[in-house]
This record gives C-alpha cells, structure tokens and sequence, in this order.
C-alpha cells in the first residue's frame, strides 16, 4: 500500500472512530440513541468534539443559540471567506447515531484531509474552514420546531424567539443551553459556501447499491399546530351526549390528516408524530389536545390543497364532539433547489473519481436547507439500510460510511478551491 | 335557637371549616385539586387529618398500602364490631375538592355528632366507630387501576399487586407510600357494615333540587389496555405505505370505541381518557400507544357485546395501519346491588326526618362498592352542580353538603344502633 492510500485508510479508521465515540453520548438501552438538544447528554458529544477540534488545531467559537464552529486556518486562505461543513448532534428519542453525527464527525476528519492535501501542494483554498459539529435543535424532538440553531444563523428565526422555546417540561432553550455551558457569545463570520454529508433516511440508494446521493432539491412542508379544547368530566356518570371530549376529536383529527394524504392527486405526506394531552387520566374526560400535524409534498400546490382541505374539516370535527379546534402555530416551508452549479462541481468530481452516484431530492428538513437561503449549499447522502431512521434500528455499513466521507472530501476539495462559485460571484 | 340547634350549626361550621382546609393541599392555578395518590400533595392532607384525629380522641391506624383508619371507642360499643364511614383523599390532576374530601370531612365531623348523642343517653352505638379518612388511590390517576386500597382491603387486589403498580414515571406505589410515611404495618378491623356519603357527579338530584340521593346500584364496568405496536421512522422520507403509524390506529381505536357506545341498543358509556405515546416527536412515526379503553353500563349483555364488538374492530385497525394491538390488561367490574335492608332503614331514617331523596344508581366506581362484597354497604349523594366532575368547575354548595352531612349522620345513627343488620346478622 502506497502512503496516499495508507493515509487514507487511516482517515477511515479516525472516522469510524469517531463516529463510535460520540455514539457513546446518549445511548440507550435498546441500542438506540437519545441525545436531544441542549441536554446533558447531547453536551457530554459537544464536549468531547470540542475537545477534539482543540487538540486538532481549531479554534472554537460558539453563538448565542448554540451553534458551534471550529474555525481552522488552511495558511493561505483568503482570510475573510468561510466554507462551512457540518452537521447537527441532537437525535430524536430514542433515535439512531448516523442523522447528523455522521456528517459532523466526517466534517471533522475531513479538516485532517484538507491539511494533508494543503501539506502536500495539491490544494490551495480559497477560504476558511469552518467545521460546524453542531446546529443545535436540528430535530425539532425537544424543542419546536425543528431547524433551530441554523434557523437562528440564517435569519429565519429570530434569536428570543428560539431562546423562549420550551420544552414539554417548560424549560427554555435559553436556559438549558446556558446549564449546558453552550450559551456563547461569539460572533462568526458569513458563510460563503455550505457541504453537508447525511443519510439518506430512504430507500433508493440502497435500492441500486453503494452509491452517493446528490440531493437537487428539499419538498416544501406545512407544520401546523392544532389545539382542540373541550370539557374536562368523569368517564362515569357524565352523560355521552354531554361530553365534549377532545381525544375523540383529536383522534378524528389524526385520521382526517391521513385521509387527506391518501386521496390527494399528486404525492403528499402526512404526520402527527406528536400529540398532547391533558388531564390524561383514565377517569376524566380529556379538556385538551395538541396535535404536531405536517403535510410534505414536493408540489406547492399540493400542500395548498392539503392544507385548506384538512383546515375545511375541522368545523365538522368541533360540530361531531363539541369541542374547540384551532390552529394557533403554523409553519409553511417553501420547497427548495440546491444551488446548480455546485451541484455540476459536486457531479463532476464524482464522475472525476469515478464514483457512481444518484440525483435525489429530500423530503426531511436539512441544515443545508436553511443555509441554502444564505450561501450556495449542498447536501450529499449515503445509503441507509431499508431507509429506516429515528430509530435504534438506523443503520448504514461501515463501507458506505467511507465511501461517503470519500465523496464528501472530493467535492469539499473542488468547492473549496473555487472562490468563483460562492455566495460572492454574482456581486 | 336551642342549645341542640345551635350544637349542629356548629358541626355545619366545623365541616365547611375542615373541607376547605382539606382544600389547600395540593390546590392549583386554576383553582382545581391535584392531590394524586401517595404523592406529597395528598401526604399534606393525610398528615393534617391524621393530627385531626388524634386531636379528637380517635386512634390512627395505617394499613400496608396506606388506608387511613381513625378508630374512636363510644364507651359502650361491642369491641369487636366496626362500623366504618369515610371515602377517599387523593383527586384527579385538576380535579376538584368535593369528590372524596366531602365523605373523609363528614365522616370525620361525625364523630362529634355521635359522641353527643352518646352523651346526651340517645344513642347506644353497637360498634366501634371507625372513619376511613383515605382509601388509598380510589381515583385510578396516578396508579391503574381505581380502587386501590379497597380492593386491597377486601381482597379483590393482592397487596404485592398493588405495591408494585408504578405511575407514570416507573414510580412504585410501595415506594411512593414509603416515602410520604403512609406504608403502614396496622391490622385492623373487618368492618360489619360502611357507609359513605359523595357527590353525585351527575345532574339527577340537582334536576329536582336539594334532595339526597340514595344510591340503589352501580353499573357495571370493562377497562380495557389496549397495546399498539408500530414502527419508528422519519415522518418526511418515509412512504406513506412503508409507515405502520401507532397512532393512527389509536385514533382509529378511539373512534371506533366511541362508535360502539352510540350504536348500543341498551345505555352503554365509553370513554379513552388516558393515552400514552412513544417516543412522541413531531418528525417521527410513533411507534407505540396505550390507549386506557372503558365501557360502562347497568346491563350485563350490553356490557358482553360492547367488548365484543370492539374486539371485533381491532383486526380491521391492525390490517388498515400495518400495527399490531393486542389488550394485555383487562378488567371487568360486575354491576352491583347495594344492600337492601340498609336502603330500607335509610330510607325510613329520611321519610322520618323529612329529607326528600331520590333512589339512584352510580355509573362511577366508589369505594362503597367494594366494602359491598364484604358487607352491608350504603352510599348517599349530594348534588353536584351541573354533574361536572373530575374538573375545578365541580361545585357543590355549602347548603347541600351541610344537608348530606345531615342525612349522612341521621342514617349513621339509625344503622350504628343496629346490629341485626350487619355482616353477622345471617349467622
């Protein structure tokens, strides 16, 4: 083995590695992960990577909502331009270690390659590197919504907004950052350029095998928040006629969403990943119900349709049961395009390295999404098996780990050598 | 006014006094009760009525799983006969002060009431008297199912049973008694008749104004657990034909429970008021749900074919949403009769004082219903306001439970002069 191929063996073991590593943070006894935001367990992953960032020559700054940047200095970077790369470390409950862990700790290792690279002559980049190994609240699991930390960085999201965010045990984002020691103060610069790594949470890569994702395009989503009240009373005595009971009409709700999904023309998605409910006790009629209900759909005009059917049933819904519906929180995420010509760089790197590769598009919310309205973005993916994640069964095989951390590495390389295709070139 | 009216005016007072300061403990925002079994809330509450008790002349005795029993010697009792009289202390989350406290006051003031006639030579009690001011957890809030501590007491519940109950926090009810000092290692008494004085929870007597109702039967009840296992995954990419959604099949559970009862031919209740989720996250298909499913009716075959039919209706949810649901848990409570020759003295008690009362049967479950298995068991209601129960709006006023604390004393003194009438009397 030559010592090209040697070093790139070992960059392999450092991200296998490290990817173990900060699969120690949150582990739970299924073998899943639970490392939601600003918790105590997600901090012991943000410690540890930033300890590591450190120890590799980084110089670690932390913004008011969280985020963390490890910012490493190439020598001769344009001293004033930023090419980010990362990814988020919270997970769902119970979830798996790939979502974000993956395109962090490869954003990681890839700064090891970029030095070697930079070392050796072969590559002169044109900006910073900033490793993100955190967008806090990616998830949108512990606090809503989700997309928090690069919500807040691109603007979309006001900063006192996400800090009064609570959880359901009434704790503000504000406070658990700062009990976890990640409320910082820095300012950082504006980035020019955007690669995150991901799994690809589907089924179509692994459909053809070992093969990298090149997402084009993220479906638009409609989040919306309903709120049902109706009369708390005992199960008992009270009679049917006279209970206006907000589970049932929740409940109605719930299937109404999926009917609305099933019957639609183009293809739509819908959810409701989370509903609450008070007092939630077996002898008292429920007085309250929130529901976490989402339409996804790559066509805005779908989701319109969506939308206002769901809304149109809701007056039959509160007539049935009695009770109150309204939708207090809504949130409607416009459909996006990654930027082409880094997608052309991206492809043609790949067919450069010979490396076989899909054009996707992505119906989960990405980091890269968000950062997509500020700077040229782009999102690569690798297979996950049987496309199954938030999940403790979440898996992706040590080789396609590699292949991707590979793919990343080439297209980072490119990109970062080219100031002409950033956030500037236009100006 | 005599010295006899204004002696009862002054038990009025001491009740109203006693049940509002049974109200502070555990007392919420919203002006309603959380005073849940065994917690610290119901511990104030316990504490503050046990000093009562000891401060009267009464000794406290505590079970194994915490049944609070104050025994008061009338001087000329027959030691070996208990008479018992009380209800329970703990309340729904949010629920309301009258339910349970009401009993527990009244019983308590009671005393006072028989030790003057005692005194006064009008009344030889044949039994020893004893207040149960807490029948550990009657409401089935915090620990499943209701009636803890009467069935304990009676035997329709083993006490390991009940101990290892956990709430919804994994939180043993051995533990919680433990830790707020209400495990106890007391033997006490078999009763030989109870008497228990609640609010209606109903609007009948309120229809027809200021009446005591004397409750004839109690409905029959099935409480059903149902189980949904799904499958966890991202609530974006995953198809909609790929996903096995916990909690559309719940909502589909809990329409379909609601549809059994409006097409019942005979009156049959039903009600889920208690549903757990996993992992509840708004980007993840909810993998698992308990649904705390209930049918309540007077009629036996009613009860049969609600069950029946709604068991009929899970393989349709299971085969619609890719869930499995099974109903590990199950429990029947037979429709029950209360004694007929203690309905009778009360009734004669009432007709000769003049109370006007109404003969009812109870949809609720009481403790009053398990001391019926093991002997003559009489249960009277006050009126409460609008039948709103379970809830801060439940109301009864001070006229009405000064009223049931009358009719509640009259039909004590009636019965506790009666032995011919109790457990033994077949003997």
């Amino acid at each position: 083995m030559d010592s090209v191929a040697a070093f790139h063996e070992n960059l392999h073991g450092q991200v296998l590695d490290l990817l173990r590593t900060v699969g120690t943070f949150g582990r739970t006894e299924t073998g899943g992960i639970s490392r939601l935001a600003a918790s105590r367990e997600e901090q012991g992953a943000r410690d540890h990577l930033c300890r590591w960032l450190r120890a590799h020559g980084f110089t670690v700054r932390i913004d008011p909502v969280g985020n963390i940047f490890g910012v490493l200095d190439l020598g001769d970077a344009l001293s004033d331009r930023a090419f980010f790369c990362g990814s988020h470390l919270d997970s769902q409950p119970d979830g798996g270690n790939f979502d974000g862990a993956l395109g962090v700790v490869c954003a990681c290792i890839a700064a090891l390659f970029l030095k070697d690279r930079v070392c050796r002559g072969e590559l002169k980049p044109a900006y910073r590197y900033y490793v993100v190994t955190c967008w806090t609240g990616e998830e949108g699991a512990r606090f809503q919504p989700s997309l928090v930390g690069s919500s807040v960085f691109t603007g979309t999201l006001d900063l006192e907004t996400a800090w009064a965010l609570e959880d359901a045990d009434g704790i503000a984002l504000k406070d658990a950052l700062r009990d976890t020691g990640y409320r910082g103060t820095d300012d950082v610069l504006r980035p020019d350029h955007y690669l995150e790594l991901h799994i690809e949470q589907g089924t179509r890569l692994e459909a053809v095998g070992g093969v990298i994702g090149l997402v084009e395009t993220c479906w638009g989503a409609d989040k919306l928040r309903v709120q049902v009240t109706g009369k708390a009373d005992h199960t008992g005595p009270t009679p049917m006629e006279d209970r206006r009971d907000a589970l049932l009409a929740a409940a109605r709700v719930v299937v109404a969403a999926r009917e609305i999904s099933d019957a639609a023309e183009e293809t739509l998605y819908s959810s409701v990943g989370r509903m609450e409910l008070h007092p939630n006790s077996p002898n008292t009629v429920v007085d309250a119900a929130t529901l976490w209900v989402e339409f996804r759909s790559a066509s805005q005009h779908a989701l319109e349709q969506a939308t206002q059917a769901f809304e149109n049933r809701l007056p039959k819904i509160a007539e049935q049961t009695g009770c109150d519906l309204a939708i207090p929180l809504r949130e409607h995420r416009e459909a996006i395009r990654f930027d082409a010509t880094a997608i052309d760089h991206a492809a043609a790197t790949l067919d450069g390295a010979g490396v076989p590769y899909l054009h996707l598009d992505t119906i989960a919310g990405h980091d890269a999404i968000r950062m997509q309205s500020v700077c040229p973005s782009t999102l690569l993916f690798v297979p996950s098996r049987d496309g199954i994640t938030h999940s403790p069964l979440e898996f992706t095989s040590d080789a396609d780990v590699c292949a991707g951390f590979d793919a990343m590495t080439a297209v980072l390389a490119r990109l970062i050598a080219r100031p002409e295709n950033d956030r500037r070139s236009g100006q």
